[in-house]
């Protein structure tokens, strides 16, 4: 192993010293991070001793959760010494057995755990039971205009019964490709034609193509911004990549900071997610100068950048791009609605030829009516006009929350400057327990997340994670105010 | 290397001994190869000398050939000797050099030889222009209820708007589970609860996600049948696996040819695709007890075996499956319309979770309108009256396409017994020089493929195939009658 490099590829997070539940938790996580597939199968485990040491637990600890992995199937011993990770096929016996009973996913709850593992944040069966849903990156649907998508999707249904409900371009119908191509153009000076924009299922699925695309397994460094966006982070993980957590600082991600071995950078210039920060001037030229020199290409991650508060705009990263280096992936989840799973990478004209083949081998193509639909959705100017009106909306209830915050947080909550997207980031000042806090709020109702969900480790700033996609105006006081009563 | 594994993972197939295309040819094939991800980043090559022998070509044919790839940037040379397959993230510089505007997808009719490479057949391009339209796998649409649809899909959407256009649940939304455990329990008898049942987008994905799941990189042995269906084998491929491919004879998989080493055996066993057998009973029970003795698992491939064109039905492998074996792949492009973009599998319960996991990864769940659509769609029994209806227009189309072969090709070709599916096999007598026939024939607008599009080799049966998905009946006489003059 490298100097350096740490043990695992996945950061674990037990328990104070003491507690009683460490050896649950390491197994919950390591189980999580295998079948997760963050912890690839044949990779080698570190040593108990060793891995003891470095979680600073006992060693008994470490091989108590061994053992446990080794009966469920999940880590095979090597032969001489030491284990590494099965492959689920061959976990399958042990799965198979009664033991494993509570492995079958009866139920969405089931499941709800190990999502959150996956992509940390609030997950939905948890969401179900909240009276102040301050969840994040997730929109407004009461005022989507369903009514007009109803009339679009029938004629589009019409005209694909008529034409052809064949199979279609993997790069996605030409008309919604000219669609999207327009509309970020205008929307995010993005400079593009429709033969650069490839429609996939997501950003989800653009992270998974793009990581297939770009790693070399084991090889390919792939720099994520820490704190940052689970979903990015593990579709590269998953591809190979050996993952370099970059800080990330009120001018957002350090490019000073970036390995020189990086080879891709994901970054979310417009809005950093989780802390909002708006990736300064001067870091977006060093950042295109670090991918130029370097030949590192840059996945930039539009993911709620549309939703404005501010009259300067910066270009996008793709904007300025002179050397084909960057990926510009956007969704139509925040914009519209998630339900619809359509997203879009503009990509250089030297990956679209391989980008193309991988979505043909993910799964061919998406949904011809839903991209037909979209396609005429944007050309006859609805989405523009429900971006506007959500900006104006998102601003109020943005103002609201920043008010409150001033009012009744001032002496234990400072909020991070930021200029768009679907939520705040509020840094806690010394004395309040973050993590208990928000513990305590969403048992009160009050779905509020904590920035150490999408990070870890010193330099992380503590605090809070305000989603205001999914909340009245109405409702963010009531539900400050209980939020307030249970700060001790 | 180990003894009688293959140099590489992929089949090449050069012009014959003088040809000056081969240069170009071995080129091509090793491009798409690499951008297709069958060779993946970091694969080692073999020596210019060994390839050379294997493919019976000159040494310098192979050094033109790599000289090529490394300028190209596909593969770079290994720090003292040989060649290893680059990053395509490394391959940048060189695709973005001016050399390389060909690379530039500006239209699908440049993409249309890489579809062909990854899945072998007619691509769409091709398909535009024919006159008859024998392609594989391409259902009717005419008869399909599309004001059924549009109604039932306005009344999804309704739903949708009213209640959550949110994320929805990875495995699938619940009404459609349960309505596909439903059907497939009727038409297949297939054993199964909502519960055991992952939606997936298309059977495309449904490979790819069980590929993620079962493959350790480099180790896994997968069996795959020869011919076989090129999108199962690639997806496997690309995850890392090493393919075994195990010849088919008039009972369908030849089980006993199976490696022992095999963990992963892919099979169609109601309609092998492509010759269009039926796996035998006895095959049936072999292939299940491997599975059990050999602890591997079993993906059976039920693309189109909806359609049945003989009262004698056998049970789906799931259906016999004893153990938590078998993975049943369905799709709703040949049942219903490609379009669509939703297929299925049906898991066993220790597999699921995993699966979810890999589904949440790729792109979080399918469109949810679509779902929510083909769930009323398949309750209200629009689905069965459908494949009830198409059975019987695909049989009589069956009907004439064998009269017409018996009568005018009986000297020439000889078709295969299949009970199933949207297509015939015929097997050419010697003297039909099969390749030659079906390049005519696509010219002179016949959609026609030949057998040796889905394998290579001696033992490959050599002959054509017929779809009679696409074609009226009133147009099979005349297209046959065409063709006919072309045999010569």
């Amino acid at each position: 192993m490298k100097n350096g490099e740490p043990l695992l590829p996945v950061e674990l997070r037990l328990p104070a010293p003491g507690s009683r539940t460490r050896v649950r938790e390491l197994h919950r996580q390591l189980k999580a991070a295998i079948i997760g597939g963050r912890l690839a199968p044949g990779l080698r485990l570190p040593a108990t001793r060793t891995l003891a040491a470095s979680l600073g637990v006992g060693r008994n600890t470490v091989i108590a959760v061994y053992d446990l992995l080794l009966g469920e199937g999940y880590i095979e011993a090597v032969r001489g010494s030491g284990h590494r990770v099965a492959a689920l096929a061959a976990a399958r016996r042990a799965l198979t057995a009664p033991r494993s009973a509570a492995e079958t996913p009866a139920s969405e709850q089931r499941l709800a755990p190990l999502y959150r593992d996956l992509v940390g944040g609030l997950d939905r069966e948890q969401a179900k039971g909240l009276t102040y849903d301050f969840r994040l990156g997730v929109p407004e649907k009461a005022s989507i205009h369903f009514d007009v998508w109803r009339r679009l999707s029938a004629r589009s249904l019409r005209s694909l019964s008529k034409r052809d409900a064949g199979y279609g371009p993997p790069r996605g119908q030409p008309a919604l490709r000219a669609a999207i191509s327009a509309h970020v153009s205008l929307t995010r000076a993005v400079a593009c034609g429709a033969d650069d924009v490839l429609v996939t299922a997501g950003a989800r699925q653009a992270f998974d193509l793009l990581a297939r695309v770009l790693v070399t397994p084991g090889k390919s460094v792939v720099a994520v911004e820490h704190p940052g966006y689970p979903p990015a982070r593990i579709a590269f993980e998953a591809a190979g990549a050996r993952i370099a957590a970059v800080p990330v600082d009120d001018e957002g991600l350090v490019v000073e900071k970036l390995p020189r071995s990086a080879r891709v950078v994901c970054v979310t210039p417009s809005h950093q997610f989780p802390l909002g920060c708006v990736l300064s001037p001067h870091r977006r030229v060093a950042l295109l100068e670090f991918a130029a020199r370097q030949g590192a290409v840059i996945v930039e991650d539009d993911y709620d950048g549309e939703f404005l508060y501010d009259g300067r705009v910066l270009d996008a990263l793709q904007t300025r791009d002179r050397t084909g280096s960057v990926f510009f992936v956007g969704t139509f989840s925040k914009s519209l609605f998630p339900a619809l799973r359509l997203g879009f990478v503009v990509a250089p004209p030297w990956a679209m030829l391989p980008l193309v083949v991988a979505k043909e081998r993910a799964d061919s193509h998406c949904n011809l009516l839903a991209q037909e639909t979209l396609a005429a959705f944007i050309d006859e100017g609805h989405l523009a006009r429900h971006v506007r009106k959500m900006s104006a909306l998102y601003a109020q209830r943005r103002e609201v929350l920043l008010q409150r915050l001033e009012l009744d947080f001032a002496s234990w909550l400072m909020p991070l400057t930021s200029t768009a997207g679907l939520h705040l980031a509020a840094r806690a000042q010394s004395g309040v327990d973050v993590e208990r806090l928000v513990e305590r709020a969403r048992r009160a109702g009050i779905g509020v997340s904590s920035i150490a969900d999408y990070g870890t480790g010193a330099t992380l700033p503590r605090g809070l994670l305000f989603g205001f996609g999914a909340i009245d105006a109405a409702r963010i006081g009531p539900g400050l105010a209980r939020l307030r009563a249970l700060v001790t």
